[in-house]
């Protein structure tokens, strides 16, 4: 492992289970039965509890959407041709893809970034040009790509959340574009949980049941061809995982260690984040898991972490819509904190009534 | 039954089961997978439907915030004293309470209005004056109140509704504030589910086991003492009801007689949305439901009637805070639906992948 992201991993601290006691007195001071808003509390004083403060600002949001091929989809895994992640990626920096759309919605900056797709963009504005290489390798023969290419693709992402620290962001999200991505997340998934690919192999973009029993079949053979690739994370990252995941690994690593929250997007980015667990498990507590995707295995995934989704919307499409979607929950917990009058000031009865 | 109240529901037209044709082309049409923003999607649909178009506005929003009083509190049914429904009234036409600012977040107006507060606020702004009397009497020993102050509170939310349909408003939202009001709420779905009480009996703000058994025993005790006024929706809403139930109830109608989606936010307004299902079964489809409340009960109301709420978050406060939060989604659903790019303008492929 190169020395930067040693150090990054090395600096993220650990987090106190529970928020400042400040926090809680607040969040009890407002005009409202106790914990009567739920989650928008948990949500506001977990926000809190990140950023080390018990007056929040309201946050400066962005969503990186990571882009990159994977060699697998020449074993027919997807639903769609490979030349879609191009085609995507200059959607997006049209801006006119969903990721898009749900960022204005948040009010959240929306950067797309190549750190692996397939095609030569040259210099198209709206990208931010990061290839590390043109798609990775056919999974199911041998390793995805080197672990010096897996750690440059996690350096990408870990770059641009240090930029991102730097330039005030405070709450990021996640998201991806890569056709055949799903095959790689299930394929971490079965070797770091681990679990039985069955049980976390779904059917992507759309493929009918006998596409899915082949890509099951796939990624039981990538998993044997690269098995002794396994056992450690970076390596099994390269062997099985994919440049945007490895992106996405390393947001989350910098981000965690310059105490920014991250909204983690669906079942891809959900790959990348049990891998930066793995690496330091330190980085869970600065992770809210936007919403319950339809891809089967996330289900599995989220119980095995003790993680509850925000949202339940049978989102499939990734991007980072979720995440962006989520991220209206996380401001709306912080007005909450900072704009709701409380007892001491607003002349409402905290006590309750007697018993009768 | 008044002769505006009928005329009201009679005006309500039933829904097709799908949406236009157009409108299911154009979201197949959008630059992702079909089906794949899964609820998103099925949100901007449902809007279009209702609102019998394929090219639909950004909504206007408003949530209406009916408060009143429960002579039932005198049976130590609540966790907090009658007057806190005045001081929050207050509260909320200071701008301060929960509901100002997730109206704020979700860019709609909020209106709080005075339907029977037991107490008289005198000309103070921010605050609809509409009140039918002050508070109801105690459903446990004899009708809350008669059936024509029950048709009066209905006309309150129904000539509200209108008003908003004639200021352009296209999204509604129901909201409330009643010390004491889960106890009518579960009293109008044990009589009009039916359901055993104790099954759809909460424990509201936060009452302890004892006072949730005493809770259990009024509701029994007043559908008992009011037997031969539930077999009628009006009756049952003005014997066991309250006044800001039967406001929600009259929003509820006169929006869907004007073809205005209304989003009902949790266990009190699904109690008016049942009261006006029973009243006209042709209104259920003009309703979007929130969120699962933490109430018991709530879920079994939903699973009733085949609604999937939009939001889980542990809410239990009221006021319209999940309907608010819920707009968001909404608008969500529209912003894809109006601001995507098509695959006929975007260049990307919509052509599948051959089967391997």
């Amino acid at each position: 492992m190169n020395e930067t992201l040693r150090q990054i991993i090395d600096s993220i601290q650990p987090l106190p289970d529970a928020p400042p006691e400040t926090v809680l007195t607040h969040l009890d001071d407002l005009t409202k039965p106790p914990g009567s808003l739920g989650r928008l509390e948990e949500f506001a004083a977990r926000f809190c509890l990140i950023r080390g403060t018990d007056a929040p600002e309201m946050p400066k949001k962005a969503i990186f959407t990571f882009a990159a091929d994977h060699g697998v989809t020449e074993a027919g895994v997807s639903a769609y041709p490979k030349e879609v992640t191009r085609q995507m990626v200059l959607n997006m920096a049209s801006g006119g893809a969903a990721i898009n759309v749900l960022a204005r919605h948040a009010d959240a900056e929306c950067r797309v970034v190549d750190v692996g797709v397939d095609a030569d963009f040259g210099p198209v504005p709206g990208v931010v040009h990061r290839k590390v290489r043109r798609g990775t390798a056919n999974l199911a023969i041998g390793p995805a790509m080197s672990p010096t290419e897996a750690e440059a693709a996690i350096g990408v992402g870990a770059s641009l959340a240090l930029e991102a620290a730097n330039d005030g962001f405070s709450l990021l999200g996640t998201g991806e574009m890569g056709i055949g991505n799903t095959t790689p997340s299930a394929a971490l998934f079965a070797a770091l949980l681990p679990a039985d690919p069955e049980r976390v192999t779904g059917r992507g973009t759309g493929i009918d049941d006998g596409r899915l029993r082949a890509k099951i079949d796939v990624i039981r053979l990538g998993l044997n061809n690269n098995r002794n690739r396994l056992g450690d994370p970076l390596l099994a990252l390269a062997a099985v995982g994919g440049l945007e995941i490895a992106a996405i690994c390393g947001l989350i690593l910098a981000a965690a260690s310059r105490r920014i929250p991250v909204i983690v997007d669906g079942f891809i980015s959900s790959a990348a984040a049990l891998v930066a667990f793995r690496l330091q498990p330190n980085a869970r507590a600065y992770l809210f898991f936007s919403h319950l995707s339809h891809e089967a295995g996330h289900r599995i995934f989220l119980d095995a972490i003790g993680a509850r989704p925000m949202l339940d919307l049978d989102l499939r499409l990734g991007e980072g819509t979720g995440a962006a979607l989520a991220m209206t929950l996380i401001d709306a917990g912080i007005r909450i904190y900072r704009e709701m009058n409380t007892f001491s000031g607003a002349g409402v009865s905290r006590t309750r009534a007697a018993t009768p």
